[in-house]
């Protein structure tokens, strides 16, 4: 079944008025009928199974038909700290990481991002969120993954931490911790994390020792020097794999 | 340091005889010059440290300073059976897996394959190759993964489970397998396994359920729905971290 999230207007007690552009997807993209059924999340926790009972060109209403809680959403909380970098290569990790459940993503500048004005950032965010929202629902989430103004490197070394939230920063030098090793230190008690990946060139020397300073974990993955994009999928991967997010039939509820 | 996979009759008792192409890439592309060291491969399990000597626009050579057996390649053999898909797609895939240390990667023809014709395929091998090629330089592998020809979905059945190899097909409709559960009857004692990923509509139920009478496992990534290049990058990544590859300072030899 397609799922879509809707802004809570469109719910109402027993109808959803679904947007104009979400009525045009459903008619011209989709090319559903009445009578079908889709999901509707409200990104608040709650999933609704709805009969659509009318759809035109750029209007279409539903009939809830079971109201539960979402499911598919991950309850460990991953956050990606990702330094920016070129647009495909930035909006794919975006992608990517939505559905393997990442929590909130934190766009960084660091001395080596390949993007160094947040002014050309914020132009972004209306295109970052649709890709967000388009994987979220595609992958099937219960949530939307939260997008994050830019930070420069020094403010998401703090941000990272808040409220005592445990922090790694993936580090291509460290030679003796490994993710599973830093891991360890965190399951079953903690719920949340917080992963901060590097640009092309990496992370300098100087950042490095500031997030140890700070208070960060410098963390390995592996003798293989991975991509930028590949090390953000893949730590996220195994972060909420250690976290027992990648199981069947044990779906977290949001 | 650089790294280039080069072929036996470049490497001779002392020397190496860097071909044409590497040669413009050494001089043109990586502004390199004479008294520089670069790591060259054999893919035969050795690699050698290399003082360039003399760099021209179409001919270079370097003198071998130290040898040793490569590093950076897993122990563990993951062979990936990836449904044709559109040339970004399974390129980037070739990229990614090559990255994280798969050891071979065979196309197939399933139902749902977005390619059908393994003509069509032929052709590509030379590119695809090429991409292999370069990822794993850039990622520091021992060895080039294999590029095997194309198999159908049923050849690809057999081949998984060569000489007893375990296999195992990610399928979205299994319920009660995970990775994790179904990896703790191979790990430590198997150092093979062959996974199988669908196309982008999945396999369709008749090739699941072919693929367990012929003795393959299903297993779920888990409640959320994953692109076909994420789960091929996702599980191969999950399989080589369970089977400790994915830890600092403990390079596996080739």
């Amino acid at each position: 079944m397609h799922r879509f999230f809707l802004p809570p207007t469109c719910i109402q007690s027993e109808n959803i008025i679904f947007p104009p552009d979400v009525a045009h997807q459903l008619k011209q993209v989709l090319h559903q009928r009445e009578g079908q059924l889709v999901i509707v999340l409200d990104d608040q926790g709650m999933e609704y199974e709805v009969k659509l009972v009318s759809i035109q060109a750029h209007a279409a209403q539903g009939q809830i038909q079971i109201r539960r809680t979402a499911q598919g959403e991950p309850t460990f909380k991953l956050a990606l700290f990702l330094c920016l970098s070129q647009r495909e290569k930035f909006e794919w990790m975006l992608q990517k990481c939505t559905e393997v459940g990442v929590n909130a993503f934190t766009p960084v500048i660091s001395s080596r991002s390949l993007v160094q004005q947040s002014e050309e950032v914020r132009k972004k965010y209306p295109r970052w969120q649709k890709i967000v929202q388009e994987a979220a629902e595609q992958s099937g989430r219960g949530r939307l993954p939260k997008l994050n103004p830019p930070l420069s490197f020094e403010q998401a070394v703090l941000e990272s931490q808040i409220n005592n939230r445990n922090a790694y920063l993936l580090w291509e030098g460290e030679r003796a911790r490994g993710l599973r090793q830093a891991l360890t230190s965190i399951f079953p008690d903690q719920t949340r994390l917080a992963l901060l990946v590097g640009p092309e060139g990496g992370f300098s020397d100087t950042e490095a020792n500031l997030a140890v300073n700070a208070g960060l974990l410098l963390v390995s993955l592996g003798t293989r020097i991975l991509r930028m994009e590949t090390a953000a999928l893949v730590a996220s991967a195994l972060v909420l794999y250690e976290g027992g997010e990648m199981n069947p039939q044990t779906p977290g509820t949001v």
